[in-house]
């Protein structure tokens, strides 16, 4: 396995250094045949997707997980207009970040250029494999795929069918590698290939990032767990507070921007709660209160120090009174995941303290969490939103996934 | 030992968030205290170092080595004149990277913010200890360092000294923490604590980077080995090229950006070796060649496959004749460390064919590779050069030891 593995990453590799200066043209050439090929081959696919599902019956999974796994005509739709939109983006590669002149006469000009290899290590939903090999052939990266198990049929038949189109436009098809192996150690095995992988992106629970963090030797961003906060100010319009926590919460309560904790400024506490934990109890979801929080609105149950580091992605809410705006500046600090905060307040001054204290990768002031996107964000496409404070922050999108070099041009000159 | 580093560690956390807002005066004024300070106690800078150099001379170090270690007037002078010239540089902290508007009215700010807590592990020179700490200090960021035993009571001293300026100024001397164990398995705790470094910087030996990258679950950048080539072409200025090779390799010899292998395009190798090979044999290099070398000028050792890889760091160069451009390229992307290439050529289309294809963080266009410096490139001070294509590549001087987060500013808006 090992071997097989190594070999796998060094025909990735050895494409990267092709794809790396691939035209614009190519790229997108490539990534609209591929979508052109998912279409055709639809039945192909959703043939090996049956496969997988029969298998994750037997072994009785989850019906979400299930679902997840499941590919039908419009998850295949979404698949190729993916690509297509991809395609449509602008390429960032030779990008002139920054130029200038040194006394000397030396030019340097700062150029934006691919990562080069980037592993992905990923859980489940087996569209997602379309998602990253468009993102990472348009930003000029190779890219060595690892799925699940459970998604291994389908993944197959869709890397085969996106190989066949870099075939079709003369592209190396070690652009997209892709590790069949599905036992635990094949990750663990990528994991040590440093001088092969510049860059690992784990997709998954908090377990598979665990193992990728504790096991890799190659530079790691995380995508990781979002318990995001919104924190309701003393000085609150409190018409804006209860659609925006609301929205926070309910617009799509399984996803990673989604609120987690409710934080509430005591003096406002009595007037603002009542209405807005009515309103979450009628949409059934429950309730976790700080003691002032069951004084106020008795029908909640008490909330215990995990319910704070929690991410639910689920109808439960935990809600919290704070004394000023330095505790929730603080407890969002202390529980957070660095994610996406938000303050609802019509104080300038008190919005910019929340904004310059807090250690997060997207802060919002009156406006929902739920708009940390890459969509939302205007990037186009994204390949996931990192947790890490190193490299990229945030919606990562095709800018996200470069690097830069510098050139230096002279004429001559040697150092004195 | 362990419940100790954490402590240290979780203070220093505590810090950055002080600093992490501290105003550019108060951090300037620390580092002008800093270089005060260190002025009036120098006597007691080398009273603590002439201990380790003791030690060293028992233990019987090289004499390299104890050179390193020492200090001097005119190193302290260097430190103190380091951390006057960083409080001179600008702030990168604050700045507004990027802003744009959403169609909903969102308004999205990226802006520049500090890291975090910065581990950084590092080998013998104590001067070092200063400029880190200055240059973390300016970036905002709080710093934990780890040096190596050898210098322990030089370190120690400067340490006291540094936080003592931290006191003065009313910055909390955690943002200056020090881990004093010297055993090996400090540095594998340390590199265990993700919770609470956000980034590992490792300044050292192969050996020290490799523990690092093979114990570290923190983002690590590395300061890593620096194979460089200077590469000359069949359409060279012959002069331009002697000079500049001479330069990279001769300039300064143990430095990373000093050339270690010579690549010469075989239509002007018996018209350039000669001369060349003869002017670094006058200066005691010793040359180790390829079959075609040793044809040309026999008074050349035999390169082996260790050669092509080797960082000598030393008067010894190794030398290969190829048979095209595309050779030179492909020999530089298999053996080079991703550091710093030249190509000496008058032919501009063969320069960004080199300039393209080469997977360096600085490539050269008839110049000398010894300009890859955070000086020479104008970004002040540098903390090291990276050979990591992930966060910064090349010279990092104060910006790439930043990070940002967005902030998105609303009037009430919701997600539909």
């Amino acid at each position: 396995m090992e071997k097989t593995i190594k070999r796998i990453v060094e025909e990735t590799k050895k494409a990267s250094f092709v794809l790396s200066h691939a035209s614009t043209k190519k790229k997108n050439a490539a990534l609209n045949k591929m979508a052109g090929l998912l279409e055709r081959n639809a039945k192909l696919i959703k043939t090996a997707n049956q496969k997988d599902i029969r298998y994750a019956k037997a072994k009785k999974l989850a019906p979400a997980l299930i679902d997840r796994l499941a590919l039908n005509d419009k998850r295949i739709k979404a698949m190729t207009d993916g690509l297509r939109e991809v395609a449509a983006l602008k390429d960032p590669v030779g990008e002139v970040i920054k130029k200038w002149q040194r006394p000397n006469g030396l030019e340097i000009t700062k150029v934006r250029v691919p990562i080069g290899v980037i592993g992905v290590i990923y859980e489940s939903r087996p569209n997602v494999t379309a998602d990253i090999a468009g993102l990472c052939l348009k930003s000029g990266n190779a890219v060595v795929l690892r799925g699940g198990s459970e998604a291994i049929n389908s993944n197959l038949a869709i890397v085969n069918i996106l190989r066949q189109a870099l075939d079709e436009v003369s592209l190396p098809q070690g652009v997209l590698g892709f590790i069949e192996f599905t036992r635990h150690e094949a990750v663990k095995v990528l994991l040590k290939l440093n001088k092969l992988i510049d860059l690992i992106i784990p997709r998954g629970g908090e377990r598979l990032i665990r193992t990728v963090m504790e096991n890799s030797v190659i530079p790691v961003i995380k995508h990781d767990k979002g318990v995001c906060h919104t924190y309701i100010d003393k000085e609150a319009d409190l018409k804006k507070a209860e659609a925006i926590s609301f929205n926070a919460k309910m617009n799509r309560p399984g996803t990673c921007n989604a609120m987690e904790t409710l934080l509430v400024h005591q003096d406002i506490a009595e007037r603002f709660l009542p209405q807005m934990l009515t309103k979450f109890k009628d949409a059934k979801v429950e309730i976790r209160g700080c003691a002032k929080t069951q004084n106020i609105f008795p029908a909640v149950k008490p909330a215990s120090e995990d319910d704070w580091h929690a991410e639910y992605l689920d109808l439960i809410l935990a809600v919290k009174v704070v004394k000023n705006l330095n505790e929730a500046v603080s407890h969002i600090n202390t529980y957070g995941s660095r994610h996406s905060e938000a303050i609802i307040t019509e104080n300038e001054e008190r919005a910019e303290f929340f904004l310059e204290r807090i250690d997060s990768a997207c802060l919002y002031v009156n406006a929902s969490t739920r708009f940390t996107d890459g969509n939302q964000f205007g990037l186009g496409a994204e390949i996931g939103i990192s947790t890490s404070k190193i490299h990229a922050r945030g919606p990562m999108g095709l800018e996200e996934l470069t690097s830069y070099k510098y050139l230096i041009r002279g004429d001559g000159q040697v150092r004195e």
